[in-house]
């Protein structure tokens, strides 16, 4: 299993012509063989010409032949074996329980996925039956089903190297609604990538599809990304990192002559609220469970709880002591590459030029090392400065104190968009939960209740997702079984014969899906 | 029941302060009394603060109590009686009989998303139940249901004064969303739009809802319009016109700091597949009902068939020949206002300039009236020169002649997105229909056997969309209750006591959802 340095388009692997880079390993700041070349526009060329060849049989396999091929993937990357958990922890400084239980998930993604494509209800078949007799005049026999919009792009996330990469999310849920995929792999971890990639290929090719199916790329900076983005043949884009290149895909994608859907997961601080009553009865608890949330994984999290929300006084005061006291004995962690650190610092810098500082993590000890912090403003110094919104990709978190509940609301109406937000409430607290909570919903994707935003089921209710900036479509989630219908539309056949029809929409109904019949869902 | 010339601002009759201009009577050309001033940015303002004001409330009435608004709606234009059905027509040119039909048709609408609401499917209410016990973290309980996007920009279309205007589908669907609409009014047919405008606000203070949830704006130009896609609060916009308009339109909504999605159909020339043994068979026949659905309603739907594509031989000659005689027989129909009169005349003779012009219809009789026209060329032509392929609205259409079989698939690749594609086939076509289909699929959102485009029923399976240009957005359609998800967003809530959950989402299922529960739907 010796990594080449290779791209895959469709089953042939090939060397880029671009820049070589390679990975570095952020714990030891060396670099990490072997050197991977980038493609070129001939390579984006050879790959959407292979997905677009593959498109129409692929996205009518049938529901037990691609739910096996989701599988088959699963368990490709499985028999990778160690080699995996080696390569990914050397790329990303991720400790190795971490991405064992990230490819944990990330087969049990792809398997989830399975089960949703074979249940079949994201066909969402309608059946308005023919009436011949009606007046003034007749009602055809109309039968929707949903197929697949066409290739997707999908741009490897550097802070989840399995889980939303080259095998992520995006991935299972545009291969689970029967659209090729052609990945950008995220230049941090490379390895990882081709590991992943190879895995993919070797299902495509157990499962007897077409080769298009599948394409890994490369590049080192940003032309192939925008090349693929503005092929005619790609018709979605799914993206997860920062806001400045989710908006870069968004805008490419939107001066095509074809303009297309882009799911770009981008920027998120998570506000937590901690109303009074709690706040008063348990805010030593609250302030460790806090730390926690917030250190985990460096802070490395879409999730990651980067603002909390209360009114000031005592009860505040002794909050952010224990969370200073709790986070002051934080060790610094090395974060996912030199660039993430180096961002890393700057915001974390850039927040404490506008927001007192709290508490400092212990003292990095290596390189590329994330120092937790924790800041402290008040409201109305938030609401006057928009920089004390952007995002600190990190262990980095603001405490923001309000005069009154009135405050509270004002600051919740002065947020971005936001894939979380969590509410920290005891029985005392509901009426003024109740009065934020309107606001929040319109402002985020998920809303928690005395818990912590970091970790994403994955499941059918979740949503990861939410209004601009959070991600640039709110009406879907890129977690969960919700996710395939990103890569779906509906198409509608009038008075087909049934020698015509696909199988979802025949009359006999083969595939035992409970339709929309008439207006009444089938039992 | 006098007109005003007043716009609505919530229940606020109010002048504009622009330049005012009337409707103009297409079939005499006179000006219409009254003059309508339109709009500026203060209007925007207040209409949209009304708007955004109302939104909380009215996003959380029940579902019993949205149901009842919307019938409301249908119950207070039907109550304008003949008033409106006149002056509908003299707006537009339709005849009375037509209007009757579409006033029916957009009660109709009304009602049907009225138990659309009712029945509850579109909150897609997902539960995924607490495993505190799980190994190695417990799952929390997880909760999804879809809420409104927010207050809804609805641009009034030319070619339905009813059905796709003020009350029309755009405006039935958002509010059965629930989302406040402001109506931008179309300028051909102004007094219609007050009428259908002061019933909808007759029914908010009938229902006792706040006055922000509809509003109706004038302007003689565009200047308003595009403010009103600008305001932040705004946060979706419905359209049905020009490709020219849905674009600017798409561009203001991209522009915006906050991205919002743009539901703009725009073009479409709907080809129409002639197979061999059909038009053998029955090419006579063919030929008279492809005339009528080309000229019904002077061609001025968007589903009028623009577009045949056949292999050339005798049999096409035929059907050239058969559909000549019967359209020179059909007489000039006024259209629908002097612009979209002078756009037919332009957009009929540029098509002339590079197809052979096989028979027009009678010479107009009066002022505004379009004169039917068939123009035939080979697909050579066709595939070598885009201008063939833009939209020409009226009654006018190009046959293609195709070498072969081969051929007809090169034109179906060539085509742009469409609203429909439909085939006219036989048994001993299917193979060839087959071949096809993919292809089809593809590029359009509704697809027919053996009918013709022209008639979009208003049901659940309806897809009333389609690839770009038809639509901006292929993932949804703007006929039909599945038109209702334009406007929702999914909202996860994560361990949330029912005293905090919405009704759909409380644990007793008090509105009784056949919920996805666990994986499972329930019964």
């Amino acid at each position: 299993m010796t990594l080449t340095g290779q791209m895959l388009i469709g089953q042939h692997p090939l060397r880029g012509s671009g820049t070589a880079f390679r990975a570095i390993n952020p714990a030891t700041d060396t670099p990490l063989e072997p050197a991977y070349a980038g493609g070129d526009a001939a390579h984006v060329e050879q790959a959407c010409a292979l997905a677009w060849a593959a498109f129409d049989t692929y996205r009518e396999t049938s529901l037990m032949a691609r739910a096996a091929f989701l599988e088959a993937i699963a368990e490709q990357i499985e028999a990778l074996g160690d080699v995996l958990i080696e390569r990914a922890a050397a790329e990303t400084g991720l400790p190795r329980p971490r991405l064992q239980g990230e490819r944990g998930r990330t087969c049990a993604q792809l398997r989830t996925f399975a089960r949703t494509v074979r249940a079949g209800e994201w066909l969402d078949v309608r059946v308005d039956s023919a009436q011949p007799e009606r007046e003034p005049l007749p009602r055809p026999d109309l039968r929707q089903r949903h197929i697949a919009l066409g290739p997707v792009a999908v741009f490897g996330a550097s802070n989840f190297p399995l889980a939303f990469s080259v095998a992520g999310g995006d991935t299972a849920s545009a291969l689970a609604a029967g659209c090729p995929v052609i990945v950008k792999a995220h230049n941090a971890h490379p390895g990882t990538s081709e590991l992943v990639g190879r895995a993919i290929a070797r299902a495509v090719a157990a499962c007897s599809l077409p080769e298009g199916v599948f394409s890994l790329l490369y590049d080192s900076g940003y032309d192939l990304g925008i090349a693929l983005v503005g092929d005619s043949r790609i018709k979605a884009v799914g993206f997860t990192g920062s806001r400045s290149g989710g908006m870069a895909l968004c805008r490419a994608a939107q001066a095509r002559p074809e303009p297309i859907p882009v799911y770009a997961e981008m920027s998120s601080i998570n506000p937590v609220y901690l109303f009074p009553a709690a706040l008063a009865a348990r805010g030593d608890a609250l302030a460790q469970g806090f730390v926690a949330s917030l250190t985990q994984g460096a802070g490395q999290f879409c999730t990651n709880p980067g603002l909390v929300v209360a009114i000031q006084g005592p009860a505040l005061q002794r909050f952010v002591q224990v969370a200073s006291d709790s986070l002051q004995h934080c060790a610094a962690q090395t974060m996912l590459s030199p660039g993430i650190f180096q961002a890393y610092q700057r915001g974390a810098s850039a927040l404490a030029d506008h927001a007192e500082v709290a508490a400092t993590g212990k003292a990095a000890q290596g390189p590329n090392q994330g120092q937790a912090r924790l800041c402290v403003t008040q409201a109305d110094a938030f609401l006057a400065n928009p920089a004390l919104q952007a995002e600190v990709f990190g262990a980095t978190s603001l405490v923001i104190a309000c005069t009154d509940s009135a405050q509270v609301r004002q600051v919740s109406e002065h947020l971005e968009g936001q894939l979380t937000a969590t509410l920290h409430l005891d029985e005392a607290d509901l009426a003024d939960a109740r009065s934020v909570l309107p606001l929040l919903e319109r402002r985020a994707g998920r809303l928690l209740v005395n818990g912590w935003p970091t970790g994403v089921e994955v499941c059918d209710a979740m949503v990861h997702g939410g209004p601009f900036p959070a991600t640039s479509d709110s009406r879907t989630t890129s977690v969960g079984t919700a996710a395939i219908q990103r890569f779906l539309r509906p198409v509608c056949y009038q008075d087909f014969p049934d020698a015509l029809l696909p199988a979802a929409l025949r009359h006999d109904n083969p595939l035992l899906l409970r339709r929309l019949l008439d207006g009444q869902r089938e039992a």
